[in-house]
């Protein structure tokens, strides 16, 4: 094994690590507030979502360009990570590169659960009225890139959920072991549930939206209070989906867990 | 003309105005320094770069997405906006959707000033080896999608000055004739010159950089300093390529406003 594989492969291993998944967690946080500034950027652009598109087109614009995106990603090896889930995953290319060479890190039944389509209804449906305003200013193709961006950033925090899962599980086998027998997803969600630490989630992504939302100008008092997305939609996105969406990969992967 | 060509003809009308023009140009910076921190998560992921990519590859793995993520940006009409200039632009697939209707609002024979080959150059060479560490974390897809992304960014940045040269030749066209005629350069170059304005961005986008790159904790004092992309990078990025480029091209532009 060369060094680029060792690197590779303790990557993943970082994954499993209670201290650095965290900090990946964290860090994603900035990740999914700058792509919802940047789509904040564009006016709503609906022509992207009519459900056909221009000329032959069968599905949305918005749908091709994600099909099309995630075929090429696929080819330059993105789905060959365990952190990875695409949101049409049937029928892609496969990698140009050689398969990585290290152990699976999450466990294979349980390694494919993916609510992508989920996440695409809530971020169509109910996030993308709430950080763009009304328009429609033409400019489809950098608004679709941005969409993705927002979409490939939301679903890989989520989808770590496989990944605290199976830390959580490692851990503490004992503990999970009964619930995943009785098929209970009420008892894992209680395992599951730390109120105080979601709680400080919450508030720091509200206030890393107001600090990376502001308009900064030389002069330290202007523009005070301003915000590119209103800190208030990024707390409801933790609390009410982030969060939540994320419990439920981890209580999907753990029901898997044993098979 | 519809709503929706109305949206569309004002926002590009909007890039004609100096002081949208300028907001855009701010508001840029943001995204610059987003796309740049994103960068910096990964790192250098060498193997991307490599003169031939895998199997039958002729070209880098970047290369080659490159050139594929402009093929289907081209198919839902990235291109035909005169804000975006391709990297490979020779063979790019036409647009799904029909022409834009409305009139150019660049000069054509200037439009097609394109000066990405340098940005790649420079990108590659300088800058990424100041954002991003050694190493090699096999992540390859997301990194060529963040090269992408702040490739595009400062592309997209650097070739507004097409519109400012139009701006301000409009505005005084009688103080830039001599010198187109002339083909002088560095007259042309003295014209758009304003140290002050200058000093004012480079110092903002270091604020920006300090802003936008620290830890965000709850506790107020945590963290201080620490910054994800150093801001002295971003300044530097400004002063030495951002701002020299934009106006190469604005010179570039208006060399060939007459024609």
């Amino acid at each position: 094994m060369g060094d680029s594989e060792k690197g590779k492969g303790s990557y993943l291993d970082s994954l499993l690590n209670l201290d650095s998944l965290r900090k990946s967690l964290i860090r994603q946080e900035d990740t999914i507030i700058f792509s919802l500034i940047e789509r904040s950027k564009y006016p709503i652009n609906s022509p992207l979502y009519n459900d056909t598109g221009p000329g032959d087109l069968s599905s949305s614009l918005l749908e091709f360009f994600i099909k099309e995106s995630e075929g090429l990603q696929a080819k330059v090896g993105r789905y060959a990570s365990p952190e990875e889930n695409a949101f049409f995953p049937n029928n892609l290319p496969s990698s140009l590169l050689d398969p990585p060479n290290h152990a699976p890190v999450l466990h294979p039944p349980a390694a494919a659960v993916n609510i992508n389509e989920k996440i695409l209804n809530l971020y169509l449906r109910t996030l993308l009225p709430l950080i763009s305003v009304e328009g429609d200013d033409g400019n489809y193709a950098v608004t679709a890139a941005s969409d993705l961006q927002c979409l490939q950033t939301l679903s890989r925090r989520i989808h770590l959920g496989k990944f605290v899962a199976e830390v959580k599980f490692r851990d503490a086998p004992e503990d999970y072991i009964p619930a995943i027998r009785a098929k209970d997803r009420e008892a894992l969600m209680k395992l599951l549930t730390f109120q105080k630490v979601e709680e400080k989630i919450i508030k720091r992504v509200e206030k890393k939206a107001m600090i990376f939302g502001q308009e900064v100008e030389l002069d330290e008092n202007d523009n005070k209070g301003k915000c590119k997305v209103d800190p208030c939609v990024v707390s409801r996105l933790y609390g009410e989906w982030v969060i939540p969406l994320t419990k439920f990969v981890e209580v999907e992967y753990l029901l898997r867990r044993l098979d």
